[in-house]
């Protein structure tokens, strides 16, 4: 029997519904790059979902690139993006965002995220500094929501968040690779909308949330958006078939779709960790999201590895591991069952 | 009624065979970024074909990304790549390669091509130059096979190449965007193990020969692809889903699909190319391949409009136009006989 | 004894009075940077100089940091930099636009220079292809007065120039590196506020006019200077001992010695051309600076090379060279008549 | 009366000897760039104080240019660069190693420095995570000294050091832009061939120890100097008139001069050091070298400021700071004396 697994939330295919759409218009012609009725059509609908009809949309293909994509527009030269010392762009991505030519600036985390006082912290000692010249200045604002841990923000830490950021100029960029998964999570107060309100730009990703490929760059502060074509050409982020990227979305955002099959991967992923904590295992943070994380002890992780694929996070000690197992839109409550029940 | 539409050989989704595949294996779960059984199989299969069983091989996405990957990968910090001024990564890469750090050296086309006699002049001139520590040094070389004329060299054009490249310590590099409309070509004596034979590093494309996206990119002087990965990730030439790249691939190189699919192409430009001839059009190039371009006025070029779409390739005086007319694997017969009558 | 020697105009110290200045001030302690009493003291003279009270001075080390360091601070990341084939940035400069992320966007070059009509003709195919948006797109214009054949812009060209960069949002840098030689060539119609009313920013040499390095860079469009400090600090074009750049122009635009030690060369160059075209030498271009170029035979050359030092620039065929004679402000006319009289 | 000055050791010109050198041979003539009897000169001296007869040197200008020019020239694309988190280039080098590509990794400081075990434990830890290729490689360690904050290096801490590079192929660079004053310090048992045996390439600081500009790279590795010319030339790291800086380190290295002077920065910070300790001040740190660093209360830094200038550290607590006081070559005792009475 194959091992049970929950390595990532990136392991299957996409939602059916996306495949017999591909099926169906695979011999149509369409316009390369994006310019196409599929992209339009979705973009449409991710503007109305996100309450912002003038907002610019476009798609690209995986996270790491639209992340130093965006950061590479945003920045000047010399400008350096803030992030969780945990966030994708600080750690994940093999230095593509110092490859684009920028300093990412550490921020400690706290539960994954960060927050409007260590900002504006940041941002008064900086400019204490008679030698700030001298350093990278911060020139934007990067979180993830969910963070790299699952966690949330609560829309008061986002309003407060974005507050800062525009009184000291500094757009708010907030990753949403898992953004379904943070949006279906129960009792958070943030909703799309809160999302596209309290920043300048933001992904939705499709890759974790039911799609092939691809992530719906949503600029609510259209200025940001001069020249982005280019250089997300010139960053490896545009598809030459654009249209298989707009034709999921398109799927994603028709019927609630998004939402639907995200709240999967929450039930799923609320019933591993009451089961697992059931049987005794800890938490290793409080997390509403798809991705729950464990600290085991090193027999435990022995014992879980016997018939369970999982993550690895970090190792607090020599005796322990903090290990991550995943669900998606994709997991099957049979295969959390039978997780628990192996334990 | 749609007019006809021979603007790219992007413009349809991918070989049903593949989209069955995609199907087939939707709900399994495969490891990420290319480390899975059809990535494997896949690589496995393009070794046989191109006879150098010691190959790396990696799945990119498309084809800028792959270009500028490879091209930073290869070159030393203060290198630039020798290019015809009309390749790809000279023109419609958006500044790809020098993001990269790059510079393109131009050399003046002759059919799409350069030859091992433009390098060596190059080169020879270079070196006289006493200052030439000032200047881009030459570190490696770039061409096209099809060239973005649809124009194809011969085996012994290739091994003079290749002969001086490797004189000079010159990596090649074979673009190979358009491989398969290349080999499937009639009368070319270049055959896949050609190609691999004479250069260092080469692709196969996938996204404009049947594969909704991806290319797969052949490393026979392996010594170059160290750290390859890491460079893709931070270049944005990575996969979350790697698979989905890899199972095309696997299809693709299974039963000779690839040669098969892109006869095709080559049936229908050919009898593209005889017909508009036929009618007194003038073919612009000798072009093998998928790639047909002619020499229109403008009333014949608005005549044209009204029924079919093409693209645009430059213009060479006020009452002329060159224009593009692009066959695929996906081409019917009878889109081109309708294109035929309508002239 | 020592051949005769006009290799460049940067094979002597400085102007003795600077070296003078400095030994007074060798033990003063100044603030580091370019924030000292020097630099600002050379800064107001340079100012009224050019009459532009409201531009921004930077100090800098030399032209070709210079020039990139310009070049990033203005340029969108995805975007070009016009320049003639031969110009400073296109040749010689080691590929430090392209480390930079930009390319150079070469336009073929006449006597060394390009014209309004050769901008609005690219930038209007440019604008033409619907493709525009996949390719590098022209963010600016680089020229050189001198150009790097000696030869000048008329007032006229200039302001030509500059109304195309205008219309078309295109800043416009001038490349000053010999600038003092341009201002005080004879019957040259551009004086300094010509140069300072024309484009966006300049540079005014130091090293090659008698200066041991430094250049001075002229934003009169402010808008442009913002991060500038910054920038330099991460292109390496701040030296920590700013006020030895400062003094030096303080010294230079003393007493209107900056042109004063220019004509210098001037007076040399001319004599030098005038007599070694009565000796039958061929001038292989008109030009009124301190570069002298002649295209001499293999046998002309030989004996040359027997008593003199000159550059090398190119070679028409294989029975000739184009050599070049520097004068400079250093250039006594006593050499310029030895070399006259061996020839 | 000007207020006695202690801010930094790069406020005044250079040895009164260099200024007479110069005045010397500022009317011979001199090829650019570094290739000059002079730069020959200095090379040879350079080679024999630090006992490796085969070493290549480069005259490079400042030290964050030199920084991120030699970083570039060794790393591969996707590497990155361990540091202290306190090294120059981590902090003050408004962004230049993240403008060439490339990531530095933060490892914790003590006293300024980092240790082997440090470099192998970050390392084990690294590989041990299977997700390594998805994370910036550590290509290089970066060490400075003395440090950031004045501190030295045992030679046992440098082998062991080096040791840990070699085993792990990682080629060790460091930063000696203060490198005389640690040389010259008392009880080191760092001497120059110690430096040049135990890494792979460190520069000899001119900028800060005697010159008016110039940093001497010395490449013990000679493997890691290839192609540095042009990447130098690309970074902004040459000067056109390289003999000046040539000529300075000629000087510097003749009868001991580089260590007899910084000598007098060593007598003059012990002695305001034991004169400062001795009316109460409390010493930040140990520091052997000409940097002294003082924890003061808000109260005594007010009177400080009414006669003195120095440097600002850090903020440990609302009513403290960490002042820093420089001595240097130029230091004169008297200086001190007046700082130590008026306090």
């Amino acid at each position: 029997m194959d091992k049970l697994n929950f390595v990532s939330d990136y392991m299957e295919g996409c939602h059916p519904l996306i495949l017999k759409r591909l099926e169906v218009i695979n011999f149509d012609k369409n316009p390369g790059y994006g310019y196409d009725r599929y992209c339009e059509s979705a973009a449409d609908k991710i503007r109305k979902a996100c309450g912002h009809p003038e907002a610019k949309i476009h798609f690209t293909i995986g996270g790491t690139s639209t992340n130093s994509t965006i950061i590479r527009a945003i920045l000047r030269p010399s400008f350096g993006v803030l992030s969780a010392d945990t966030g994708h762009v600080a750690t994940h991505e093999a230095g593509a965002i110092e490859a684009s030519g920028h300093k990412v600036l550490h921020l400690p985390e706290k539960e994954g995220k960060i927050c409007a006082e260590q900002i504006e912290e940041y941002l008064h000692m900086f400019y204490e500094d008679s030698n700030w010249e001298h350093e990278v200045r911060p020139g934007m604002v990067y979180i993830s929501h969910p963070t790299e841990f699952g966690t949330l923000y609560k829309k008061k830490e986002l309003q407060d968040l974005y507050a800062v950021c525009r009184e000291y100029h500094l757009p708010l960029f907030i990753d949403g690779a898992r953004l379904g998964y943070g949006l279906a999570a129960r009792d958070t107060d943030v909703r799309m909308k809160d999302i596209a309100d309290n920043c300048d730009v933001f992904y939705v990703g499709g890759t974790k949330v039911g799609a092939l490929l691809g992530e719906a760059v949503v600029f609510t502060n259209t200025d940001l958006e001069q020249d982005f074509f280019t250089i997300r050409k010139m960053s490896g982020a545009v598809l030459a078939k654009g249209w298989i990227i707009g034709v999921q979305f398109d799927v994603l955002f028709t019927d609630d779709n998004y939402l639907k099959i995200s709240k999967n991967a929450i039930d799923t992923a609320m019933a591993l960790r009451s089961g697992l904590t059931g049987k005794g295992l800890v938490p290793y943070m409080d997390s509403p999201t798809n991705q729950q994380f464990f600290t085991v002890s090193n027999e435990e992780e022995k014992r879980i590895a016997e018939f369970a694929n999982y993550g690895f996070m970090l190792k607090p000690d020599e005796d322990h591991s903090v290990i991550r197992f995943c669900t998606s839109w994709a997991t099957r409550m049979s295969e959390v069952e039978a997780l628990i029940t192996h334990f």
